[in-house]
């Protein structure tokens, strides 16, 4: 999984002047699947709907740290059923209820204590990705790393040498995004993306050939945008996609988007200089990625894992990049809420969809239902709301989905929130995708509609065009009939199922016997 | 509270034959709300919806001895916060998930074991109330108290002597409905009602002048529909209230409607023979608990305590007792749908509204809030859903709720189920009543429109009436909006806002600057 890789900055998704040869490759040996959406456009939301395989809505960890429940199960929970060591390699984001953990007594060092901290995953490198001097932890492994390798002019290499520039011995902030076209100030071999590919390989020779799955949570492409050499200087300007936005957008705008237009960080997008500089180098980045999930392949091909390991290749959201006069991730146009998603599985069922595309309506809680029907056939746990792959991976049909929902909470956003002037309960919006249409709910606001076929790039609102009536209705209903399915319910349709019949009565229970 | 009381058995609510003076004093003292509306009709989850201030949706406690998840708070730990002992005499059928118990290494015996196990209340005096041969614990307080009082001729006296007659020197289950005209085995100061009333005074005389708040939670009255001398011919069949049904809704059933009516008991209450022997020891049970009620309000009177405590008088849901051609509750009907509730507030500032009534659309959820208010002016826990009825009690200004939603789930009702022949999962539903309609969605059915207005026993389905289409789809969007703003979020509005400036900025997080 990448951090903030858009769907369309890679090679096998179109990209015409960033080659991803390695990405390719897997794309070759599996499945592309064109229409896969995140469940909410934010790092730790997204990743918990990853990661319990169930919707924002049913697992409620909103942003980027809010605690999940104690009682959530996530993958390493699920694949513990199937003898399978689950760990983690880079970035989650996610944290169990603190006060929860008191409240149980739980030793929060001891086994069950770790496990929960940290949501079912073995940490075997765990790294949250974002290290400034204020919140640095003073024990993080890759400072101690980049510090054994000579990178020890502060007491933080993450933000001093993996994300800053020099010039002319003068050290800089990779922060700034001014400084983006400057090599970062350590080397490929040592980058964040280089560092956790080897935690990745060292993981697996550890592991050997018991069962296991990794999460590879690279880092980057997110910022700080600042990549090592030779990657800084890969690409230029001329090598960038052309910007998306039309100034109906600006003059037109919906009262969201322009809240998220009038952000500091989209005005800074918004201009082509900041695209200019910036742009390359994210580019550089997921070259960069490329280059060294390359190398994980041939160490996978090499020992051969090939056969029976199933691969998956990611993101947990997009990136704006000024599309939409708009930065970061936050709403719900396609730069946004639409990510990469290829699937390798070792089987020979599926060799017959090798290098396919599949147009299916994917969400991204349909991986941990793949990976856990790929060890058995047994019957799906009741909490998870996604739907395996697996027979898609093998057969090359569609999914019967007819709307992938993507759900917005941008309470967090506290310039955007204050701006708007409206309460965190209003923050929130339901995205109903569908292959031909885009219908967004905004709490508060009126809703927008996209047509996809007219208008891919989505930039005109047709929600108050009368012939869209009937589809505006259907879309609603599509997200009222979405909510109404939740899986709150504490007991699994297998086990009301297996009651027996007349239970009460055997327990002894007559109810209305004259 | 009483189980399985409908609203409209009571002298305070319309009841011409069966007196209640005492709960009608209580009326006197506080406000008497005629509509107020359960959660679920059905035990369980009326209960986790009355104890956690939230609905089925939220609790997804949607059966009974369904667990409900191990973060989930309760009143007691809500109370708590003002140092209130928070106590339970009778009935609750909660859980907490055993299997979480277990996974979290929580000693089940331990303080806090105690605390999940019976979900927040210290269990004074707990007892599900049902207790046939095949599921009797054996150490029942209850049991051990007949025993001592005399009734030692079975193992069980809950079943062979309280829910039990005796004809001639025979010994008959109390349980079979054709019994219910004949006196309990045990005298009524020995009755369920009586012990529950004395386990109340006890408890409150040993909480003395600290903070308490006693759940007493009356077991009847519930089937088995017996009760003692002389309750049991203080009624006749001269006495019940005429039965509400139509033949129309034989000949032009709504298919879950049907699928009720079919079911053994639903058949059973259609008999006007069972209405005439059930309905008269009903309401003898009723009087029962009035007596003792008496008895308890003259202990609190008496012993200063009616000076500075709230009190509740209600129900978890009612019983169909053969109106619209069923038994039991489980459906969409007033008689199951609706209880009685009544607030005494002891404070000066509630001295206007005594003995008033009030219209406002009340839910069960609404009564921990209530409880809370009346400790506390700080803001309200965020997972709380429903609203303090302290404001509508001190000035009789009614709440601004438009609809009440009630949720079914008769996943369980495995007869009924098995008769539609449908998966748990469409065995749902959502009733929006406001005051002058009630719409039904039923997953999977059409649904359910009533104009309580011309229609108040709601004979007649008008949801096809063309000139209706703008009602239903003003209750669809009430539903859905209810839906669309569950407290599912894992942090409160009140984190969320006091989230400072540029709190990004100050962790060192600095995103998109040039």
């Amino acid at each position: 999984m990448c951090d903030q890789l858009r769907q369309d900055y890679l090679s096998c998704y179109g990209h015409e002047t960033l080659k991803t040869p390695n990405i390719d490759a897997l794309a070759n040996m599996g499945v592309t699947f064109d229409n896969a959406f995140i469940q909410s456009p934010l790092c730790g939301p997204s990743r918990a709907s990853f990661y319990t395989g169930r919707y924002m809505f049913s697992h409620g960890s909103n942003w980027n740290n809010f605690p999940l429940r104690v009682d959530e199960k996530t993958i390493g929970d699920y694949l513990s059923n199937f003898n399978v060591r689950t760990a983690l390699v880079g970035k989650t984001h996610m944290l169990v209820d603190p006060k929860e953990i008191q409240r149980l007594k739980i030793f929060s060092d001891a086994e069950l204590g770790i496990h929960l901290r940290e949501c079912g995953f073995e940490p075997y490198t765990r790294d949250d990705g974002l290290h400034p001097d204020p919140i640095v932890d003073p024990d993080l492994e890759y400072n101690k790393y980049l510090s054994s390798k000579g990178y020890n002019d502060s007491h933080n290499p993450w933000n001093y040498a993996a994300n800053a520039i020099e010039v002319e011995g003068k050290i800089s902030s990779g922060w700034l995004m001014r400084h983006c076209s400057k090599p970062a100030r350590v080397a490929d071999e040592h980058s964040e993306t280089a560092y956790m590919t080897d935690k990745a390989i060292e993981f697996i020779n550890d592991a050997g050939k018991n069962s296991w799955c990794l999460h590879l949570s690279y880092i980057k492409p997110h910022w700080p945008y600042i990549v090592s050499s030779p990657y800084h200087d890969m690409y230029s300007k001329e090598d960038i996609k052309p910007v998306v936005r039309s100034s109906a957008e600006l003059t037109d705008a919906h009262p969201v988007h322009k809240g998220f237009m009038d952000v500091s960080y989209s005005k800074v997008f918004s201009d082509d200089k900041v695209r200019d500089t910036v742009i390359p180098a994210y580019m550089g980045l997921i070259k960069q990625v490329d280059d060294h999930f390359g190398r994980l392949m041939r160490f996978l091909s090499e020992n051969e894992y090939l056969e029976n390991t199933l691969i998956v290749f990611t993101s947990d959201h997009g990136d704006y990049l000024g599309d939409h006069w708009l930065g970061e991730k936050d709403l719900y146009h396609n730069p946004s809420i639409k990510i990469p998603l290829i699937i390798y599985d070792p089987c020979r069922e599926a060799d017959g969809t090798r290098g396919s595309r599949n147009a299916s309506l994917v969400e991204s809680i349909d991986l941990l239902p793949t990976f856990i029907r790929f060890h058995s056939q047994e019957s799906m746990p009741y909490r998870l709301e996604g739907t395996s792959l697996l027979d898609t991976l093998r057969t090359g049909k569609e999914l019967s989905r007819k709307g992938a929902i993507t759900e917005l909470d941008y309470s967090c956003r506290e310039e955007a929130r204050r701006a708007l002037e409206i309460e965190p309960e209003q923050c929130r919006g339901f995205v109903y995708t569908t292959k031909c249409w885009k219908y967004v709910m905004l709490e508060g606001y009126d809703a927008v509609l996209f047509n996809l076929i007219d208008d891919p790039d989505e930039l005109i609102n047709v929600v108050d065009d009368p012939n869209n009536r009937d589809i505006v209705q259907e879309c609603r209903e599509g997200i009222f009939e979405w909510l109404r399915k939740r899986r709150t319910r504490n007991q699994s349709e297998e086990e009301i199922k297996s009651l027996p019949r007349d239970f009460e009565k055997r327990a002894g229970i007559m109810i209305g016997v004259w």
